[in-house]
């Protein structure tokens, strides 16, 4: 892999186990989201705005190789993979303390305007989005 | 207390627990809530609407009597306690199957329009309360 | 597709939504969980027990196809797609009331004891999983 | 009020919000629960083990003042009003990056063993709890 196009510390927090002591499945959704989020606000890019719209999810799928606990360090590095007329397509993972990767997945969120259409990504944000 | 306005049957997801294997305490409120609404359905009650408001909380409390755990069948009871000129005050509980109180919360919410500005519970809404 | 093996009717919570009027989108998981979890109590087989294990995820993946809002009824049916040692990959849609799929996804689940190690299915299980 | 015994920085995350546009109310708890995770480890104590136990909530409440929307940079002040023999009792406040209170709340936690049974705080426990 190259290298990611930035990367997102946090923590798993308590609330986001589960009775089996482990990180609730859907929680890494959470976490790339974050992470999608904080990588948009450091471009100066939409989040989400109700009259501006901003980038729903048409696809998400996850990975889960190791457990992660109460507590435990992440570190949550993402890559742009795909740029399309509309759509983003990211790749994430969490790492743990020691860098291994725990869950790894993909999303493809869609630009759409306030009223939910898609539309074509300006060349302001496919410029900051790296193509 | 008097009879309840109204009871919500449902279950403790396995999503809904801690590490600990209880429920994680804030989704209480999401018992409580899903109680709410679906009493209000049953009133013909407005839920949300974007063009025509809903019913913020202003307060919310809960005490924990007993852990809830995966799979417990519950029952949620509510009474609506105070009705002010734009606030609803609830009382709910959460019962186990042998009828113990495992928590017991009071909610205000707040009639507001589209623009989340309070306005008076209409006669309709006042009498489709109990008031 | 051949019949589902289960279908789960719920709705669609105000508190599953996001500031977009929409299901945000891990809440799909949580709604296929719920499915699988009915599933497995319809069957009699083991949700969670700290004793005797679960059923954590390895993979999931969901298509987005059509909004989700607040107060929508909808129907989840499952199926299962295969069976190995020790895992189950269940496939899951989320259709509305007029029978359009709005979510669609694929989860593989593990077998595991209370250790977290991974287990054969027993006959039974295997028998009540439809292999 | 006196200074807090810490403040915890953090955010309003898309996820948290509801289809109001306004942080889903329970997730206030949240927030809550961060600031005294952060807290408590600061000061080495325990957060949450299975064997060694945690600190289940006896009593949660909120008031909500203000909305607080995506993307809104929070701080999160908290003041420990009370020990109990077993008992600690906070109080919190969430406020906006203008320094106003969005919510503030009270929250009685236990501490408990790795069975669920309260047990006294020890004397450690009470020192760094500022008794």
């Amino acid at each position: 892999m190259t290298d990611p196009a930035y990367r997102h510390r946090s923590e798993i927090g308590f609330a986001e186990t589960d009775a089996s002591g482990w990180m609730h499945f859907p929680n890494a959704f959470l976490h790339f989201e974050r992470a999608e989020h904080a990588f948009l606000r450091s471009k100066g890019l939409l989040v989400f705005d109700r009259a501006a719209g901003g980038w729903p999810r048409v696809h998400a799928s996850c990975d889960y190789r190791r457990p992660l606990v109460t507590g435990e360090r992440i570190d949550v590095p993402l890559w742009i993979t795909r740029l399309g007329t509309s759509s983003v397509t990211w790749k994430f993972r969490i790492n743990n303390a020691t860098g291994e990767t725990c869950a790894e997945g993909d999303v493809t969120t869609v630009r759409v305007d306030g009223n939910g259409k898609p539309q074509p990504l300006t060349t302001d944000e496919r410029q900051a989005l790296g193509g």
